[in-house]
């Protein structure tokens, strides 16, 4: 019993040690920028040696693509429940999928605004990429739920997810694409009638996306 | 005469300098890339004092975004004789135009290779955006040409034209998704999905794009 509780603390430690220094990281991104965060800034906050820094990660990018690789991951995991939920259809899921990451971008508004400053783009734009490869293969579940159900039709649902995804990910990005109110209602219409039609499903199923464009 | 011709020498000259400061900023942004650029780099090798380059331009990142526009705008120029004959319908015009799009980005691989360099980032995704933003109104023109010919039925022509650009330009960028050959094959067989069920048209229009997807 001893000895594999010690196997567990040998085996845990470097993954908490791993996540402190990633926790660091991220925090410094967060108020200085990534462009203006420095190795040697990682080291003196999180009072670790140089070496013990380059055991877990090669460089200031991979450790950035651990950051937003998890950031991600996390935020995935607070919609899980709706992808998990078997009282759902595929359509309902895709709706509580939408309208609740709105909401959820919304309230971290905040946060999120240091990825729109321009010497974080670099950061900004990994993390939209990561965003379209996390999500992808949920949206393609959702999917085949929907053409199991007779609800969607399309041989693609994983390409179609991603193309969907990367669309809306850069097309729908402040920093990326200005939109007055108007022509970011009506880029949602098109959106909702692009889902209808490549999903081969009845008109007006995302019709609340029309809802969803006012009340930005 | 002679003062309407001293007129336009006088007119034309500011025009032709501006353009020469953006030849040699877009010379330097090539050979060591934008970040690396100063606005002392250019006033140097233009011959130019500094007080000359603000006169044209607040800041490298203006002179970058004008750069940007007139590479587009050459690039769409060349395009032009496809989207003004009037000797194709709307469908071979944007058969044509995707075709030789892919075949002149293939022939200035080597070219474009520099804005696929991290350090070019922003230049980059500016040069996407850009290109979205010049390439909408045409293919937008060429989808209301083919509702026309009752060939294409939607009512987003210019958001649709938006949305494909977008998603094409993002996933279909080498340095920003890294797809196998069985993976783009894939996304390309999609994309025909896609531009046929949102544009309403005939099965099978676009399996040109089949083809295009195995030469890559």
């Amino acid at each position: 019993m001893k000895d594999e509780r010690e196997m567990t603390r040998v085996l845990k430690e470097p993954e908490e040690r791993k996540a402190e220094i990633m926790d660091t990281a991220q925090e410094l991104f967060h108020i200085k920028g990534y462009e203006a965060t420095t190795i040697s800034d990682i080291l003196e906050k999180a009072g670790i040696a140089r070496g013990t820094f380059y055991y877990y990660f090669k460089s200031k990018d991979e450790i950035m693509n651990a950051v937003i690789e998890r950031g991600i991951a996390e935020q995935i995991q607070t919609l899980m429940p709706i992808v998990e939920n078997n009282n759902l259809n595929a359509l309902e899921k895709l709706k509580q999928l939408i309208v609740e990451n709105d909401r959820k971008n919304a309230e971290n508004a905040d946060m999120l605004a240091y990825l729109h400053q321009p010497e974080n783009i670099v950061m900004h734009q990994k993390s939209l990429i990561q965003g379209v490869h996390q999500s992808a293969p949920l949206i393609a579940q959702i999917i085949r739920q929907g053409i199991e159900e007779g609800r969607f039709h399309t041989e693609y649902s994983l390409e179609l997810a991603e193309f969907i995804l990367v669309g809306t990910s850069f097309l729908f990005d402040s920093s990326i694409f200005h939109w007055e109110r108007e022509e970011y209602s009506a880029r949602m219409k098109a959106l909702a009638d692009i889902l209808e039609t490549t999903l081969r499903t009845e008109q007006g199923c995302f019709k609340f996306l029309h809802l969803l464009a006012k009340k930005t």
